[in-house]
């Protein structure tokens, strides 16, 4: 069976998730988003909103510890803190993704959790920070000065996070196949060349 | 008249030079290096191997002060160090070579000389540490630590000269569209890839 999966990291703010919405309606393939958490938050016993905000940018393991230890499941984590016991779980769950056939997923280090499958685009999306102020101030009706924030707030805890389990430097071409910049390229060619890409 | 462009700047030792030279071969369009160079010596009143070296990086203008003005032409450098004068020139002949039509041009900032021309794809080539190694020594038949430091002095020489005349981030995402890892892509796919963007 071919596996031609997508793999789209990217920065606060620069689309790279609407990106991989799009490619993936234009090809046709399953975009993996809330399916993947509702895995995860299945095979960890953890609600799915929890999942959410901790499988992209959890706090160091050390201070996670295991205050959030699910109900219903002891012993199940085997000594791991809470943030490695999902790591796992979410590594797991996007390798059975993957086996599926083709896909788009988009953030939770896919790309390394992929890392011994062929046939995956490994890609990381960049945009000016002028462009991805507007798009966050747009998107959650912050002011400037909290979009600001947020981008380095949010980049800063993945950046942490990937760079935590990966050991690979997160934004860094040494860590993809290819970087785009929307902000150059625009959206719509954005779109384009990843489903070229995929297509050759 | 087309006037798709693709621009290339690269590290020393990926293979991005090769790459330019086979993207043009496939797609039958001119790639400009040696006529680039000689047409700049030409207006320059510089020899070709002068060009050649110092059109990618230049010492410090205030080093490289008046001592290689070229002979036969006084009073032509309007006051300008020598590099400033290679730049003016250089920038002029790569926007004429454009003018012509579609083409494939590696380094000397070709990208920040054509910035304000539409269609051109400006691309930024990497691979990793010990690939490039493997490349400069099969290519010059240098030892490891010969071919080590040459990367290193090259690539520090492009930095300064890139970012002393562009003021943009050389090797950065910021100044491209994209970035292409080699080493993940290969060789064949890479040519393969910017034949495509080049065409869609």
């Amino acid at each position: 069976m071919e596996k031609k999966i997508i793999t789209i990291s990217r920065e606060f703010g620069s689309g790279g998730r609407t990106i991989g919405h799009k490619v993936a309606e234009r090809l046709g393939i399953p975009f993996y988003d809330k399916e993947l958490v509702n895995q995860v938050a299945l095979e960890s016993g953890f609600a799915p909103k929890f999942v959410e905000e901790h499988g992209e940018h959890s706090p160091s393991s050390s201070l996670f510890s295991y205050a959030f230890a699910p109900q219903g499941v002891p012993g199940v984590m085997n000594g791991l803190s809470t943030a490695d016991f999902l790591w796992n779980i979410q590594c797991n769950v996007i390798l059975q993704l993957a086996e599926k056939g083709p896909c788009v997923i988009v953030g939770r280090c896919g790309n390394y959790a992929l890392r011994s499958i062929n046939d995956v685009t490994d890609l990381f999306i960049c945009a000016n920070m002028e462009d991805r102020i507007h798009r966050i101030m747009e998107r959650y009706h912050f002011s400037e000065k909290d979009a600001i924030n947020a981008i380095h707030s949010t980049d800063k805890r993945r950046k942490h996070y990937y760079e935590n389990y990966t050991h690979q430097k997160w934004g860094s071409i040494d860590s993809h196949q290819m970087l785009l910049n929307v902000s150059r390229l625009g959206m719509d060619r954005t779109v384009e060349i990843i489903k070229q890409l995929y297509n050759h």
